[in-house]
C-alpha cells in the first residue's frame, strides 16, 4: 500500500474532494464505461482513509473561489494499492500526485506526506556514496564538510575559474562546487575547466595528503551528453558533480545514477515554485523521497538566515527529512546547507537539527570575502562550529580566535553569500 | 540573445526585482568578490531591456505580504547572451527561469514570453512525425483525426483491455489511447497488452486498409526501462506512445526522441501546479517551447467546456502557441483537444482555434458511451465537426444526422468524458 497525505482546500466538501481525488487518480471517469465492474476496482482503487478538517482558510490559494465564499481545509490520507502503481517513480508521480491538481472545485492542493511500502527500497539505487561516502572521499570526521563555491557565477574562463579554485584549494577548504548555474558553455567547456582545475587538486594532495572535492556542473538536459559530462570528471580524477535535478528530471538522474562513479551533488534551482505558496504543490518531505530513492548523494535546502524566500523552519524541516531513513540509513544523503551562510549560523543550525555535524556547510562570500582571505575564512567557519558543537557563544570564543572575530565584524551585522 | 518576459510582483520596486533578476540569474552575488569585473559582466550578465508597469494586485500570490502593503506588478524584458546559457534546455531551465522563483521580496513570478535564438533550431530535434506525420500513419486528410481513451484508467488486465479495444478499432475510430496512468505495472504488463492488442490492430488494417494508431503508455523514470518499452510497442508494429513529459523530464524526453520510431504523444500530467495560479509559474507559451524543441509530436492540451479547472480561454491560447512555429513548420506538434469532448464542442473549437482541422480531437466517454455503441459514437463526432466546417448549427446537422442527434440528447446537457 503506497498512501499520500494531502492537504485540500474547496469551498465545497472536503471529504468528496478526497473521494474524488481517489477515484480521478485510479479507475475514475465520469460517465459509466462497460467493463467497470466492482471485482477491477476492488483490484486498483485508491481508498481515502481518512479525512482530518482543518479550520477554513482565509481566502483560497487558487483565486477560483466567489469571494466571500467559506473555503474549508482538511487533510486526506488516501491509499494505492501497490499493484496499481508498481515501484516506478515516473508512475507514481502520475497516478498518485500530477493529475491531481487539475480537478476542478479545488481551490488549492498541497501533498504533505508519502509512506512507501518496502518494494520501493528494492526497486531503487538510493545514494551511491551520500554520507559516509562523501566524509570517506573527504577525509572529514568529527565536524561538518566546509564547502565554497567559485564566483561570479557566470563568466569566468578556465584559466581564471582555475586560479580562484587554486586560491581556495590552498584555503584548506574541504569541498569547492561550480555555481549551480555553470555546466559546459562555450566561454568554459567543461573538458577546458576540469583540464584546468583537476592539476592544482592533486598538486595539493600529493604535498598536503588532502584532496579537495571539486564538485563540477555536469547537468545536461540529454543524458548522452550528461554522461560524456561525467567521463570527462572521473577520468580527470574528479570525484563530484552538480547536479540540477529539476532540470534534468527524473530521467536524467535516473540514468546517470545507474552509470555513476561519482558522488552526486544536487541542486533543486526550480523548487520553489512547486512550495512557495503554502496551499499548493509540495512539502519537501514528499519530493526529497523521489530523488532519494534516485540516487542524491547531497541535498541542498537552503540554511539559517538564507538570502531568499525560504524560512528557517522550513530548512529545519527539510533536514528533518533527510536525516529520517527512508528504509534504511544507507538511504540518507548528506545535507547541505548553503545560502548567505558564513559561519554566524552554525550556532543555530546546529541547535536546530538535532546537534549533528553530518552536513556539508556551504559558505560562499562568507568565506571568499572574509577580509583576512579565503584561508581565514575557511578558519572561521570551523572556529564557529567548534564553539557551536561546545555550546559556547560565538562571541566568547571569537575573543581568542581572531579569524571568527573578524568574521563577526564583517558579516555579523548582516549577511555573507 | 535569449529573452525572457517575466510578470513581476513585490512589494517594492518592479524595476529593482527586474534588476535583480537579472543579475542574480547570471553573473550576480551579493557580496563583491575578486575575480568580478566589468569586462566579464559584459560577456555574460543578463541585462533588462524594459519594464511596462501593469495595475497593483488586490492582494499577493505568494502570502508573504504585510497585510494592506501595496502589491505592485509589471512586465519585465529581459535579455540573456546565447554564449551566457548556451542552447542546453537544462541550461535554459536553470540560468534564465529556475532560480529566479526563489528571490526573496517577490511576492509572485510567472514566466510569460520566451524568444530563443536560431541557434536551438538547430541544436534540438524537435518533432519527428508531427503534424503531416500523424495524419500519414493514420490516413486522415482534411478533418481532425478522432480518438479515444481505454477506460477505465487503470485495472483492466491484457485480454480485457484488447477486448475493449477491438470494439472501438471496429468503430471506425482514428486512434486509441492508454489513460495516461496505465504504463507497465504487474497486472498489465505492457509487454503483454501490447501482445493482445496489434494483432487485433493487424487484422482490422488486413481488412479494411485502415491502420489504427494506437498509443501506448511506454513512460518509465528509467530511460533504459522507457526504451524497452518502446522498443515493445515499435517491434510490434505499433506507432505511437503515451508519454508523460513532467514524470519523466527533459532527461527521459531527450533520451527517448533520439532513438525513437514512435509518434510521441505527451500527456502533461503535472503542468497544473505550474500554471493553475495566475501570478506564478508558466504560461503554456513558455512551457511548450520546451517540450516542442525536445520532439513531441502530439501535444495535449485540454479543450473547450473540460472537466478540469481549466478556463476556455486559456485552452485557446495554448493551441495558438502550439499552432506558431518557433522556427519553422516542422516543429509544430499536433495539438490534442481532450477531456468532456463528444462531438459537442466541436463548432467552438473550430471558430476559436482559427478555423483549422489540424488537430487530434479526443473523446472518451463521448464515443464509448453513446447510446448506440462506439461506432455511432464516432459518426456522430465526425458529423459535429462536418456541421462544423460546413457552419451549420449542430441541431440542424443533427435533423438528418442521427448519431450526433442522439449525442446531443445524451450529451447535449452535460459533458461526455
Amino acid at each position: 500500500m503506497i498512501t499520500l497525505t494531502y492537504r485540500i482546500e474547496t469551498t465545497g466538501s472536503v471529504e468528496a474532494m478526497a473521494q474524488k481525488i481517489a477515484s480521478d487518480q485510479s479507475t475514475g471517469t465520469f460517465v459509466p464505461v462497460p467493463g467497470e465492474t466492482e471485482a477491477l476496482k476492488a483490484r486498483v482503487a485508491a481508498r481515502v482513509l481518512a479525512v482530518r478538517q482543518l479550520p477554513d482558510a482565509n481566502r483560497p490559494s487558487w483565486p477560483e473561489a466567489a469571494d466571500g465564499a467559506p473555503v474549508h481545509c482538511g487533510e486526506a490520507d488516501i491509499a494505492f494499492p501497490l499493484d496499481a502503481v508498481g515501484t516506478d517513480l515516473a508512475a507514481l508521480m502520475t497516478i498518485a500526485i500530477a493529475g491531481a491538481f487539475s480537478i476542478k472545485g479545488l481551490t488549492g492542493l498541497r501533498v504533505v506526506d508519502m509512506a512507501l511500502p518496502e518494494a520501493f527500497a528494492h526497486a531503487h539505487p538510493g545514494p551511491q556514496f551520500g554520507i559516509s561516502g562523501s566524509r570517506r572521499l573527504t577525509g572529514v570526521e568529527d565536524r561538518p564538510i566546509i564547502g565554497t563555491i567559485v564566483k561570479p557565477a557566470l563568466g569566468l574562463r578556465p584559466h581564471e575559474t582555475a586560479e580562484l579554485v587554486g586560491e581556495l584549494i590552498a584555503s584548506g577548504v574541504d569541498f569547492i562546487k561550480d555555481d549551480e548555474k555553470l555546466m559546459s558553455p562555450a566561454y568554459s567547456p567543461l573538458k577546458e575547466r576540469v583540464a584546468a582545475i583537476m592539476p592544482k587538486v592533486k598538486e595539493h594532495e600529493q604535498k598536503t595528503g588532502k584532496k579537495v572535492m571539486i564538485a563540477f556542473g555536469i547537468s545536461h538536459a540529454d543524458p548522452d551528453e550528461m554522461m560524456r559530462n561525467h567521463d570527462l570528471v572521473l577520468e580527470a580524477g574528479g570525484n563530484c558533480a552538480v547536479v540540477n535535478i529539476n532540470s534534468i528530471g527524473f530521467g536524467g538522474m535516473s540514468f546517470l545514477r545507474k552509470r555513476s562513479g561519482l558522488v552526486l551533488h544536487a541542486h533543486r534551482n526550480g523548487w520553489d515554485v512547486l512550495t512557495r505558496h503554502p496551499g499548493i504543490g509540495f512539502d519537501f518531505k514528499v519530493y526529497q523521497q523521489f530523488w532519494r530513492l534516485l540516487g542524491v548523494d547531497q541535498f541542498q535546502i537552503n540554511g539559517i538566515g538564507v538570502k531568499y524566500w525560504e524560512p528557517d523552519d522550513s530548512f529545519v524541516r527539510s533536514f528533518e527529512a533527510l536525516s529520517k531513513p527512508l528504509f534504511s540509513d544507507a538511504d540518507k544523503p548528506l545535507p547541505v546547507a548553503g545560502s548567505g551562510q558564513w559561519g554566524g549560523q552554525a550556532p543555530e543550525t546546529y541547535r536546530r537539527t538535532g546537534r549533528t555535524t553530518d552536513l556539508l556547510y556551504l559558505c560562499g562570500g562568507g568565506i571568499v570575502s572574509h577580509p583576512q582571505g579565503p584561508a581565514a575564512g575557511v578558519r572561521a567557519v570551523r572556529q564557529a562550529w567548534e564553539a557551536a558543537v561546545a555550546d559556547i557563544p560565538l562571541e566568547t570564543y571569537a575573543q581568542d580566535h581572531p579569524e571568527l572575530a573578524a568574521s563577526i565584524a564583517k558579516f555579523g551585522g548582516g549577511q555573507g553569500e
